[in-house]
C-alpha cells in the first residue's frame, strides 16, 4: 500500500526538482512514475541521446529515496522520426492518415516503427537497467487510447494477411468460417482479403472480428518487444502497462500475460461523463463518479494481473477532456485512493504532480499547483498517507466469493453485432457489477479461462462466445450459476450455433433460444416475479425449453429458468428485478447480502471492512452494531469512508 | 394470390435441399426466389462457370412443383472482379472508394461493370431462360439501397457531362435554365461541370437535382441493359425488380417502364424504426410498425407496376438492421400478408426460408430457425396459406375513388431545397395518405402522368413541379382537387415560376404564393374552420388572390382556398386539419367516409372488405351491422383481421 | 442615415433595370451595392473583360441619383480559373480540397490567387475608381463565411512556416511558447511544423491558436492587397468590408485597420435558429430574432469601424439557409432598421433587391418578388425611408458610458481549449451584452487595445488574455470594472500565467485562481446575494485571496470580489445574478438604469430615445412621464418601436 505520483522532470526547470523531491516525501509518497514522454528530450537528434538530465533526475529521486516507475516512451515518437518514415503512421477508417502533433500516433503494425522501439528501449533499459532507484518499467502508456488499436494503414492489411493465413491455413477453411458464400464474398486467396473499412453498408461481422482479434494481437505482440528487451536488460523489476479504463479494444489479459503488474488510470468523473450513464445519473454523481467505476476496474485489473494490479494515474482534481469537468466533493481523491488500497492495490499513483501551464494537459489538475502551491488533491493525498500508517499494514484481500466472468472478445461481438442499442456486453457486466455492490457483495472480475473453484455465485452477464470449457468449468464449480441472455449465442467463428444459443451452456440448461428482439429507449416487457412487477428493457429473448420458467413475461413466455444450480435470464433485466434474482441466488448459495442505501459501497480487505460513500447527501454505512471502527464512524458524510474490523 | 419465400440453396448442405422445398410445398409456398448473390459461386474463377449446383437446386426446386424467380447476381460482384477493374467501384461525396466487403459495390456508371453484367446476364439467361422451373427473373437487388443511387466517380462525371450536353444541347442553353449567372457559376463547356459534391457551401440546386435525374437515368439505363438480354433468351418470364421501401433517389416508374411487374421489400418494423416518426408513434406501433407503411407502398407500387405487383421480400419476424429489432406482435405477419393482397399483390415471398447463421444477416429472422425447425414467421405463413385456400379466388381490386399525384423528382427537389425540416415531398404524400386511410378510404398512388379519369377526388400533397399538362388533366378529370403547399412553386429547371407558385396550377385556382417560411418543431400557426381551432406545421404560405379564404390563419391570411372543385392549402396541415378538410371534399364528390378508429384501416378488394388491426389493443373493425364474415368477425385483437362481403 | 440595397443587374434582363432603378428611388433607397459576384460576367473569359453590361448598369443608377457601392468580385472566381490553378482551391480539416460550385472557394493563401485577385481588381478599380455613381468599395464579400478562414493546403503550411518563423526566430523560442516538451512535441526546425488537422487526439492548443493567428493575418493581408489598388485608383471613395454576424474566426479589427467603414450583415432570424439559443428563446423570439443580435453587433461594428459603421445586408423577410426559415412578424424589418439607426449606422442596405428565383438563393426574400411586385420587407423599407424625412437629420450617437471588451484571440482560445460545453467567449460577452441591455443601458464594445477613458462603468466579461497594457488603462479609467471567470487566464502563448489568473489583472484584485471546474447542462452551484438565492452554471473557480467575499457559493467559497472599483466574479452567472451584480455596479458608478421588460430595448442617439418591442406581445416603452414622443407611443405592440426626446 504505497502512494505514488507522475512526474515530468522535463516539464520544470531543473532547480526545482530537488525541493519536489522533498515534497513528495513529505506529503508520503514513495513511488515516482517518469519518462514515459520524453523522447525527443532523450533523443533530441536522429541517434544522438541525452541522458545527462534524466541521469540527473533518477538521482534526485533516489537521493530523496524515492523509488521510480520508469516509462518507455514509444507513445510519443518525435517528429524527426515520423518525417523519416512516415509509413509508420496509423490510417483510421475513412483512409486518412493520422498524423503527428499530439501522442499514440503510430500504427501497431509498423514493422519499421517496431525497429525504433526496440532501439529506444533497448538504449534505456541498457542505460536504467540496473540503476537503484528503478523498481519498475511502464510500457509504452494507454495503449489503445484515443481509438488506436485499429488501423488500416497498407502495413496492417500486409500482416492481417498473413496472420489470417497462419490461423486458417487455407482459404476455403476462411471462407467457411467467415460464410462468406453470403453476398458472394468468397476470396480465392489470402492476398485478396482488405480491412473491412470502406464498405458500402456493414461489412462481413466475421471479418471484423478477426480484424479485432488481429489487432488485439498486434498489441500484444508491440508490447511483448518491449517487455523481452526490459526484462532481459533490467532483472528483478516489475513490468506493467497501464491500462486505461473502459478501453476494451484489445485483450488486456493478452497483453498482462508478459508483465508483471497491471495497472490502470483512473479518472471516474471524466468517464462518467463520457459513457452511458443517464443524465440523472450523471448529474447526480457529478463530483464523486458514478460509484462503481472505480471498483469495477479494480476487480477487472485485479484479475487481468493475476493478483498485482496498481492505478498508475489516478484522478487528482478536475480533468480537461470530459465534455465538462467538474471538480471532485471535497474528500472524494482521498475517497477513491481507499476504494483501490481496499480492492486490493499495491500502488495507488496520483496523476500528475503538477498542473502544467501548457500543451494538452493545462487544464488537467495535479497535486500541486502551476505556481508551486499545493492543490486540493495534494492535502488529500497526504491525508491518506497519514492514514495508511495510522492503520499499518492491512491483510491481504481474500478471494471474492461472487465471480463475474468477462471477455474482450465478447464485448468486441456484441459491439461489432449489436442488434439493439445501449447493451454491450461490457455495459451488461457493469450493470451485473452494480447488483452485487448494492447487495453488499466482494466481486471478483475474471477471465473466461480462470480458475472458477471455491465461488459460490457466478455470474455470466453477456458471455456471447461462452465456450464447452467454461460451460464445463462451470458445471464444475459447484456454484449458482447466473447466466444473462445473449450468452453462448456465438460459436468462435462469430456463428449462430448448430444447436441455438446459449451454445455450449446448453450443457448447464435444456434451453434454446429460438428468436431475440431489442427494445428501443423507454420499451420494457413486463416480468412478474413473486407477484412483484419487474420488467426487462433493451433486450428480450424467447425460449425453447420443457423447463417450467421460475417467472413469465407479460406475454407468457419464460424470462427467468432455473435447472439445478444454473439459472437463465431471457432479457436484460431492469436493476430491481437484476437484484432480485439475485437475492434468490445468492440466499441459495449460502451468501449473506445487505441492501446497500444508494450510494453506498463496501468492500472487505481480510478481517476489515471498508465503506464508501458516494452520495452527495449523509448515508449510513451500514456497519454491524458494536462495529469497532478504524476509520470513521456509522454516519457517513458525502464522500466520507469509515473501516471496521470484521467479527 | 400465391405466397412465396427467398431461399439460398448455396448457403446449406446439399443434402437439406429436397426436405426444404419439401417443407415450403407444405406450408403452402408455391414461388421461390434465388440466385440473386450467387455469383462467386456461379464464377468462381474468371470465366469458370459452375452451373451444376444451380441446375441441381432448380431440378429439386422444380421437382417438387415450385416456381422459381431466378435473381441476376449483379449487386454482388466477388472480388476477383473488383480487383481486376477497381475503376468499376461507386465513390462516395468525400470522394472516398466505396470498397469490397458488403454488396452493392458497384458504380451505376461504370462502362466496364456494365460489360461485365452483360457478360454474366447473358450466360444465366442462356442457360436458365427456358427452364420449366423459371416462371420470372429479378434484376439485380434493391437498387439505390445503402445510398448507391449517387457515385462521385470520375466514371460518373463523364458520362454526366454527355448526359448534359444531350439535355441542354449547348452550354448558354445550361447555364440559362441553372441560373449560374448566380455566384458566378457559368461554364463555358460541358467540360468544365463536375459532380455538385465538396462544394464550400451549398451547390447549385439546379445543378443537384440534374445530377440526381442523371444517377436516376443511370439505374434506369443498367436495369434495361438486364431487361433487354432476359426478354430476348427467357420468352414468357416476367421480368421484375424489388424495389426497397422508402427508397426514392431514383425514378421508380422510369425502371418500371421496362419490367413486367414491380415488386418491393416490405419491412415495417425497421421502416417504423428508422424513419421520420415520432417517438410516441414508434412507440405505440412497436411490434405492428406504423400502420400505413404497408398500405402506402403497396398503392406506390401497384401504380409503378401498372397494376402488377409483388412484395418479394416480407419481414417474417426480427430484423438485423435498425436500431432496434423487435418481434412483431403474434399475428403480425399473417397481418401484413393480408394487407398485401387486400390491395393486389400477386405474390408475398417471405424473406427468408431459413435465418441464417453467418454474415451480415445472421441476426435477420426467416420462417425457419437456423436448427431447421419452424419458426414463428412460418406458422402464421402456413396460416395465411390456409385461409387463401378456405376464401378461394378474390375478385380484382377495383380501381379507388381517390388518387394521391406522386413523383419522385419532386422528392427530390424537396430533398435538395428543403427550406425547413421534417416535410420531404414524400413525407407529405405519406401524411396525405394516413389521412385518407383514417377516413376509411382506399387511394390509388399515380404519378404526375397517369391518367387522372374517373378519380373523385385527387389529392396533390407537395408536387414541386406539377406541370401545365398535370392542370390540364385535374381541370379534365372532374374530380374535386386538393391542392398542398409548394406544389406548382418550381419549374423544371427548378426555378420559381415567372407568375409564382403554384405556377401552372394557377390555371385551377387564381392565386399567388408571394411567401412562404418554414417552422421549426413545436411551432405552429392556429388555423380556424368552422369554429374549430387547428393548425399547420413545418410549412406556412401568403397568398395574393381575389379569392375569398375558406379559412384564415389566425392572423387573417388565407389558409385554405376553393375556387370551383379546386382547393389549395397554404400551409401544412395538422392532422386533424387534414382530416376536417379532406371531409368536406369527399363529402363534395359524394365518396362516403367512415372514422377509422386509431390502428385500424381498410382495404376493399372487389366486393370484399377487409379491416386490419394495427393497434396493440382490441379495436372494432367498423364493419357495418348485418356484415357477412368470412375472416374475423366485428372486434379485431391485436393484429387481428376481419374480412366481410360488401352490400 | 441611408437606405440602400443589394442589387444585381446581371440576374435581370436590362430591360427592366431603368425601371428597378426608378422603384428604389420611389421606395426612399439611395445607396446600391452591385458587382460583387460578377467575375464569370465581367471576364467571361480568360483576360477577356466585357465592362460593357457594367458600364450600362452604373449609367442607370447614376442616371437616377444612386449611389453605389461597387464590390469586388474574388469571393468567386470564375470556373476556368479554377480550372486553370487548382492549388488556389482551400482544403479542409480532413485534406478534402474544398472544390468550385458554390462560393468563396478559394485559400487566402494561395499566392497565385493573390495574383489574380490584384489582376481583376487591378482592372476594375482603373475602370471606375472615378466613375461619379461610385461612392463606396465592398472588398470581397463575407470573409470567413462558411468555415473559409481555415485551409489546409500545401500552400498554407508554407505560408505558416514563415509566419511562424517571423514570429519567434529561432525554433527554440517556439518549442518554450509552444511547450513541445509535452508529449514529445518539439522540432528542430519551422520546416517541420505541419498544420494542426488530423491529430489523433486534440492537437497542441498553443499550435492551434498561431494557426488561427496566421490564418486571421492571412485574411488580413488577403484584403490589404485590395485595398491598396482601390484607394490609389479611386480616391475620395469608402473602402468597406461586409462581415457576418456571429463569424469570429479573424480578428475583423485587423482587417477594419485597412478600411474606412465597418459593416455587417444582419440576419437575425437566421442566427437566433442556428446559434446557442435555447430552445425556449427561439420559440419566443421566432420571427423577431434575439432581442440583441441586432444590437450586439451594431455596438461591435462601431467599435470595429472606428465609428463609421454600416449594415450592409438586413434581412428584408425569410431566409433560405436556416435549419428553419421563418417569416419576420409584421413591422419586424422597420424595427431592425431603427434599432440600427439608433446606433449610429450611416446605411442600412438590404438583402436583395427582388427575390430570384433561381440559384442556391432562390428561397431568400427580397424587397420585391420575382414577379416584380412588392415584398412586404419592399413596404417596410419605404415606411422607414418616410419616416426618416419625417424625423429630420439626428444629433450623433454619444459615446456609452458602459464599455464592453471584447477580444477576437480571446474567443479563439475559448474554443479551442473549451475545457466545458456552451460558454465561449463570445457567447459570454453576448450574455454580459444582454444583462446591460435589460437594465437599460447603452453599450460601446471596444477592443482590449481601446481607449478607455471616460468609462464610468467596463465590463471585462472572459477576455483570457487579458494583458498588462488592459490593467493598466483598466486601473486607469477610474470606471467600476467588472471582471468575469477565466479573463486573464492565459498569456499571449496559451499558458497558464505563473502567478496563476487573473493573471496581469492581478494588478487590479489581489487574488489568483487555483481551479476552475466546468459543469453540464442543468448543474449550477448557488450563490447568495443579499439573502436572495442566484447561481452559476457552466463554469466555476476557487480562489485564493485575503479579500473578503461579498458574495459566497453555497459551499462557503467566494463568488464575488470587491477590491476598491474592481469586481470579479468566480463563475458564470446566471442572467438575474449577473443584472444583480451589474445593478450594484451602476448604482456605485452613478449610472442610472431602468429594468426593462422581457423582450424592450432602449439604444439612446444624441438627445433622443428610441424603444423596440421584441417580443410578441404588447410592452411598454418605459418612457418617463411627459416624454415627447416623435415616433410612436407609450405602448409598444409586437415589433412596435416608439421615440423620443430626452429632457
Ligand atoms: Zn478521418
Ligand atoms: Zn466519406
Ligand atoms: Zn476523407
Amino acid at each position: 500500500m504505497k502512494l505514488g505520483v507522475c512526474y515530468y522532470p522535463e516539464h520544470w526547470p531543473e532547480a526545482w526538482w530537488d525541493e519536489d523531491a522533498r515534497a513528495m516525501v513529505a506529503m508520503g509518497l514513495s513511488v515516482v512514475r517518469i519518462g514515459e514522454f520524453a523522447w525527443s528530450r532523450i533523443e533530441p537528434e536522429p541517434g544522438a541521446f541525452d541522458w545527462g538530465w534524466l541521469d540527473r533526475a533518477l538521482d534526485t529521486l533516489h537521493r530523496h529515496g524515492l523509488q521510480v516507475v520508469l516509462g518507455t516512451p514509444t507513445a510519443t515518437p518525435p517528429k524527426w522520426l515520423v518525417d523519416a518514415d512516415p509509413s509508420m503512421l496509423a490510417v483510421d477508417y475513412h483512409r486518412h492518415v493520422r498524423g503527428f502533433g499530439s501522442r499514440r500516433h503510430y500504427c501497431f503494425s509498423s514493422e519499421s516503427y517496431r525497429d525504433q522501439c526496440t532501439r529506444i528501449v533497448t538504449a534505456l533499459a541498457e542505460r536504467y537497467g540496473n540503476h537503484p532507484a528503478v523498481v519498475a518499467w511502464q510500457t509504452d502508456n494507454e495503449y489503445g487510447c484515443h481509438a488506436t488499436t485499429l488501423s488500416y494503414s497498407a502495413g496492417a492489411v500486409r500482416r492481417f494477411r498473413r496472420w489470417l493465413a497462419a490461423r486458417y491455413g487455407d482459404i476455403a477453411a476462411l471462407n467457411a468460417a467467415w460464410g462468406n458464400v453470403f453476398w458472394s464474398q468468397e476470396y480465392r486467396s489470402f492476398d485478396e482479403i482488405d480491412a473491412p473499412n470502406l464498405t458500402v453498408t456493414e461489412a462481413n461481422p466475421a471479418h471484423r472480428l478477426d480484424y479485432q482479434r488481429f489487432a488485439s494481437d498486434e498489441v500484444a505482440s508491440f508490447n511483448r518487444l518491449q517487455v523481452e528487451i526490459l526484462r532481459a536488460a533490467s532483472p528483478g523489476r516489475d513490468i506493467i502497462h497501464n491500462f486505461m479504463g473502459f478501453v476494451t479494444d484489445f485483450d488486456h489479459n493478452d497483453v498482462a500475460a508478459d508483465l508483471d503488474v497491471a495497472s490502470w488510470d483512473s479518472y471516474p468523473l471524466g468517464f462518467t461523463e463520457q459513457f452511458w450513464f443517464d443524465d440523472d445519473c450523471k448529474a447526480r454523481y457529478l463530483r464523486q463518479g458514478h460509484p462503481d467505476i472505480a471498483g469495477f476496474h479494480h476487480d477487472l485489473y485485479r484479475g487481468v494481473g493475476r493478483g498485482r494490479w496498481w492505478v498508475m494515474e489516478q484522478q487528482p482534481g478536475p480533468v480537461n477532456w470530459a465534455r465538462s469537468n467538474p471538480a471532485p466533493l471535497p474528500g472524494m481523491v482521498r475517497a477513491w485512493s481507499w476504494e483501490a488500497f481496499a480492492h486490493g492495490a499495491e500502488v495507488v499513483s496520483y496523476f500528475r504532480w503538477r498542473q502544467l501551464p501548457f500543451g494538452q494537459e493545462a487544464m488537467h489538475a495535479g497535486l500541486t499547483l502551476p505556481d508551486r502551491s499545493t492543490d486540493v488533491g495534494g492535502v488529500e493525498a497526504a491525508q491518506v498517507a497519514r492514514e495508511i500508517a495510522q492503520l499499518g499494514p492491512l491483510p491481504a484481500a481474500s478471494r471474492a466469493e461472487v465471480a463475474l466472468v468477462f471477455g474482450y472478445p465478447s464485448v468486441w461481438m456484441s459491439e461489432i453485432q449489436p442488434q439493439g442499442r445501449d447493451l454491450s456486453a461490457l455495459r451488461a457486466a457493469f450493470e451485473m457489477y452494480t447488483a452485487l455492490r448494492r447487495l453488499g457483495l466482494d466481486v471478483d472480475i475474471v477471465a473466461p479461462g480462470a480458475d472458477l473453484a471455491g465461488y459460490r455465485l457466478i455470474a455470466v452477464p453477456m458471455l456471447l462466445d461462452a465456450d464447452a470449457a467454461l460451460a464445463t468449468k462451470l458445471a464444475a464449480s459447484g456454484a449458482q450459476i447466473l447466466i444473462g441472455p445473449r450468452s453462448g449465442s456465438k460459436t468462435r467463428d462469430f456463428q449462430i450455433p448448430a444447436a441455438l444459443a446459449p451454445g455450449a451452456l446448453q450443457a448447464l440448461l435444456p434451453l434454446a433460444v429460438t428468436r431475440v428482439e431489442s427494445l428501443r429507449r423507454g420499451a420494457s416487457v413486463g416480468v412478474s416475479i413473486d407477484g412483484v412487477a419487474h420488467g426487462v428493457t433493451r433486450w428480450r429473448e424467447w425460449v425453447r425449453t420443457d423447463l417450467t420458467p421460475r417467472a413469465r413475461f407479460a406475454d407468457g413466455g419464460g424470462a427467468w429458468f432455473s435447472h439445478g444450480k444454473a439459472h437463465y435470464l431471457a432479457g436484460w433485466p431492469e436493476p430491481a428485478m437484476l437484484r432480485t434474482v439475485l437475492r434468490a441466488l445468492t440466499e441459495a448459495a449460502g451468501i449473506a447480502t445487505t441492501d446497500m442505501a444508494d450510494g453506498v459501497r463496501w468492500r472487505r480487505r481480510g478481517g476489515l471492512c471498508l465503506a464508501i460513500n458516494y452520495a452527495a447527501e449523509h448515508r449510513p454505512a451500514h456497519a454491524p452494531a458494536g462495529a469497532k471502527f478504524v476509520l470513521g464512524g456509522p454516519d457517513l458524510p458525502p464522500a466520507g469512508i469509515a473501516a471496521w474490523r470484521l467479527a
